[in-house]
């Protein structure tokens, strides 16, 4: 069956010519009385659309124009007039405010926002508006390449997520853009705290190669026309946030496997998070996976390095169901190990010792093609 | 001139079989009464032989074993028993205590080191001592490509430092060896103290892909035969050391241009060295770098993800000498940036606005290379 956004939710979709092919605006719009809640980057670099959206964190929001194709970052005052022009423009077309117009950007830093192409645009934004997400999915994309929905109706709401970001993804928010509505009848307050329950355990736990960028957002947008129990709206929320997550990570730039970091026995969460978080991240460990090289003193070396306190005599680490090193010293077979790497799919488990803290961590193997892509002349 | 060990300092090397081919054991003898100070990796998963060394701190050493092609790390009470069976051995030939006799190892992880070659191969080695170190700086090589040798004759005394190091090379030490022996007379508490300035503005400041190793040590050696004046020991230690730590990052895996990231205006050194450090840990600047693409928005939002007080209208970045942002905005010439990226060697100078707190990050470039040479099944 067709995805289609919650009742009174409409979103339209064109090609203005930011990108060189291909839709590259956006528009979302919102009933009356919709709540809204944003979790934002923590980058002081944070693009001009960014600081515009969240100092809005306080009004009723009734539209989002999201572009693709440049970040309008690191622009200066010419950034914000930018921002002020498309909120202005959006108003217009639909009769109102420019402070209930939220705005969204991604793709290069640096570049100046061609604003004419996005305000002439408009008319044909507005009227390009339906209930169905699909052309709103594909016009925020920059280097994805696939669309990233996912849907969960429960409680009788339902749970519409979009989603973007194939590089420079990382904890604590990325190039990412995620756009979650539903017809749940949820306050405001309640809206923040489950936004940011649900991405703390979602979204900051992906990491395609440990870059922060300026312009990650999440939005979650409640119109109210459904009451359901709170627990019902959490799991619908974390199960949406997981799915746009994972296939996030699954369509990384140059990635060819995903890599499940599953470290248990932590003093606590955060230190759980600390120790998967440094398995990431590290490049020769993520090399290996590539080579579906079973060179576990990469993950033993990553998590000494980030936790200087560490036993090596309670540490267990497992790839694949094969326990590679137990006890200080190596066991298993390399060869099951290897062959627990050769597939898409990686689960490296690292029991620590210490107490009942875990946590879990997405994120891919380094390829060539990675290097390749990123070090292709963009400016 | 040949390069030679200070008066009474000798070393050798032979093929004992660890690696494939090749010198892979050496051996540095000292006179009675020699200073010593070591330098070692904080890695919880610190390797056996850095164990056993740093637990000599306080005693006389008179000789040194390293081997290359196997790091004898997470290799348990085997692998420990294994230092003591080579410092035996070593002890035995040269009529010295085991105790008497520091151990490093480099290479692989986990691989039970193959002790029988190392006592096999003592007699041989201790045969072909000389006052030549080219020996020595070549049986520690594991993936390097070059020997690492630096040399200073300062105020009377001699410098004569050696290193090796090619990859999981990071601030804070790395798969990094380096031995430091000079005829000047050096008090142990002072050559410590000299060791670890040194080795904090050199080999701490490079930084080859992030990853801090099991067996990292830097070791310095005093034989006391010339007095000199404390400003001229300090510089002729930090003048060798900064000499073999810009080799290391010349030599740097899969690295085709040297990256050199200054910070200046930061609170102090220690918020200048986090700004630099998060500029070259950066993978997308450093796969950029590669493509000699001055892709300057991914090192204001390495910078902005480092510190979120980063205040972007005070901030000034430049490539080369082309100025590309400053006071919030893009300025200069794209093209001029992307020249200054052409040659071997790129220069990123960031100013802050903060402070007078300055340092300097040397690091390479991401090429596919690393990658290709990091998958390589090596297990």
């Amino acid at each position: 069956m067709a995805v289609r956004w919650p009742s009174g939710v409409r979103s339209g979709a064109v090609a203005c010519g930011i990108k060189g092919s291909g839709l590259d605006l956006a528009l979302l719009t919102l009933p009356r009385g919709t709540r809204w809640a944003g979790v934002f980057t923590i980058n002081a670099a944070a693009a001009a659309p960014v600081t515009w959206s969240r100092s809005l964190r306080d009004r009723a929001a009734r539209a989002l124009v999201v572009n693709s194709g440049n970040a309008n970052a690191c622009t200066g005052e010419q950034g914000q007039a930018a921002v002020h022009r498309t909120a202005e423009s959006a108003g217009f077309e639909l009769g109102l405010g420019r402070d209930e117009i939220l705005v969204a950007s991604t793709g290069p830093i640096g570049v100046a926002l061609p604003v004419e192409q996005i305000t002439d645009a408009m008319p044909r934004l507005v009227a390009s508006r339906s209930n169905d997400p699909s052309g709103f999915a594909e016009a925020i994309l920059t280097t994805d390449t696939t669309t990233k929905v996912s849907t969960r109706h429960v409680g009788g709401a339902s749970f519409v997520g979009v989603a973007k970001g194939a590089a420079m993804v990382s904890p604590n928010m990325a190039t990412m853009l995620a756009f979650i509505a539903t017809d749940a009848l949820i306050e405001t307050g309640e809206l923040r705290s489950l936004l940011a329950g649900s991405v703390d355990r979602t979204f900051n736990r992906i990491s395609i190669d440990g870059c922060a960028s300026t312009n990650d957002s999440v939005y979650a947008f409640a119109t109210g026309d459904v009451t359901v129990p709170h627990e019902i709206l959490a799991g619908g929320f974390e199960e949406v946030c997981s799915e746009l997550a994972e296939a996030i990570v699954r369509d990384a730039e140059g990635g060819t496997r995903l890599l499940r970091i599953a470290v248990s026995g932590a003093r606590d969460e955060s230190h759980a998070m600390t120790l998967s978080r440094a398995v990431a991240g590290s490049a020769l460990w993520r090399a290996a996976v590539h080579g579906a090289d079973p060179n576990w003193g990469r993950i033993v070396s990553a998590l000494g390095a980030a936790d200087h306190e560490l036993d090596l005599a309670a540490l267990e680490v497992a790839i694949g169901s094969e326990v590679v090193f137990s006890r200080g010293r190596p066991t298993g077979s390399l060869k099951a190990a290897a062959a627990a790497m050769a597939g898409s799919e990686v689960l490296v488990t690292c029991e620590i010792g210490r107490g009942d803290g875990s946590a879990e961590m997405l994120c891919t193997d380094l390829s060539e093609e990675y290097v390749t892509l990123n070090a292709e002349v963009s400016t």
